[in-house]
């Protein structure tokens, strides 16, 4: 999917709402545990409860490598089952890898030749040659950390160094590597303060945006100095959509709060994207 | 594993090498295809050939993860074998992860609980609590990404900011947050000129030096300036030794690769390491 296709996808669906499937066996309703692979059969009824209401669904690879063999069938068989609606969303691994060339080459295979996904988070520390071999793919996507939206976002992403904090480094040098088509940055929703400037740095790049709910971050802020002509955002809700309600009902929950984010979505997105 | 222990059996084994499993199918001995995991069979040839000259395995996550569900068992199989040698050998996942707590907590599992690691490796740009899950465990370790062997490494650690560079900010930060029985640094073998500030950095810590060989970096050097009283160096090499034949005496060429190396730091031992 490239960004136009994103933005019209958008602008079908009246949503920029990414659910985050951060699936924890200990922490999916009981009953679900009678079935082969309860990870699975979770996030199927999520997927079905709330793929019209969101453009994006962002797996968190961790949630399924620490079940170890089993957690990565589960991933397996969740995009197996994403792939169904291939052109209705879009689909992120959350993975912040990141390494020397070779070695960035094998995850981006895993990600974009294994799994399919459309774009995959990844991790600034090791500079360019660790991000471009995830940019060899038509229609793929590098999702870079600009400003992440834990506490330790303070440690080093502020560090300044001739004017420019490391992050506004990282964003800006990170768009002479790739196009718009193929770039977006993570931008945490708990820096509400820092959207203006963020959109100075990239005005034109999709930011994926953690943070709201769970974590604390503001809709309504990030909204009015996240957004572009072309939406520009996908916000992120993992805990507060698919835990819901940890009971039978747990998908039609996750609907109702899938529905609410989408509901405020849809007054900015009237206000502020050209149609 | 802790300090004191690895110490021990660097001095017992008279090496600090660690052999790094960049095990890639396409790249192995055609003969091993027959067998049902070629790529565990192997890793456990080369294990054999090599664990009497070398203290440390590094298994590239990257390289497992990209052979799907497959590979995953490919290295359990592999961290099960090595359990047999637990005293022996020290492991360390090289998966550069790192992200916000309750992620980072789960990445911890997968190399400390279900695979059983000593260390992992964890990418600095999240701060504090994205590295601090992976220390709540007993004689586990993070070794931290400083400065990195590639290219890139030039593309952000060297940006100055109040009179450090970023690279000398993490790892001086980062040993406010653990000792130096639970942290060691990625220090790579191509910034030989950097191995003196790297040991003024963090004069007891343990490096693991990555870059040697097929990257370009020089044992030499490195030793001069790296070796602490406890060692502190532990020199990676992967392509060199496991694909030193392609043939079916690929395991007899690791093995005589990894002598060649450990003959060379028997002499860097006895003339720097206090016994």
């Amino acid at each position: 999917m490239n960004k136009k296709e994103l933005y019209q996808l958008i602008l079908k669906k009246k949503s920029f709402l990414c659910v985050g499937l951060d699936t924890d066996i200990a922490l999916i309703p009981k009953h679900l545990l009678a079935y082969p692979d309860p990870v699975f059969e979770f996030n199927k009824a999520i997927i079905d409860a709330t793929k019209d209401l969101c453009v994006a669904y962002k797996p968190n690879v961790a949630f399924y490598e620490s079940m170890g063999v089993k957690g990565w069938e589960s991933l397996e068989k969740t995009m197996n089952y994403l792939e169904l609606f291939k052109d209705e969303v879009f689909t992120i691994a959350d993975a912040k890898r990141g390494d020397i060339g070779n070695t960035s080459k094998m995850y981006a295979k895993t990600y974009f030749e294994w799994l399919n996904f459309d774009a995959v988070t990844v991790a600034p520390y090791m500079g360019e040659d660790s991000v471009t071999p995830f940019l060899g793919y038509h229609d793929k996507w590098v999702i870079l950390l600009g400003l992440t939206s834990n506490k330790g976002s303070a440690d080093f992403q502020f560090a300044e160094s001739e004017g420019l904090k490391l992050y506004e480094r990282v964003m800006q040098r990170a768009q002479k590597w790739a196009t718009e088509d193929q770039l977006m940055f993570v931008t945490g929703a708990t820096h509400p303060d820092a959207f203006s400037n963020l959109r100075k740095i990239a005005p034109h790049h999709f930011f994926l945006v953690p943070g709201v709910g769970a974590q604390g971050g503001d809709m309504e802020q990030i909204c009015q100095h996240g957004l572009n002509k072309e939406c520009g955002l996908l916000i992120n809700s993992a805990r507060n959509i698919i835990y819901a309600s940890g009971e039978k009902d747990f998908d039609d929950a996750a609907g109702k709060a899938a529905l609410e984010l989408q509901s405020q979505m849809v007054k900015f997105l009237n206000g502020k994207v050209a149609e």
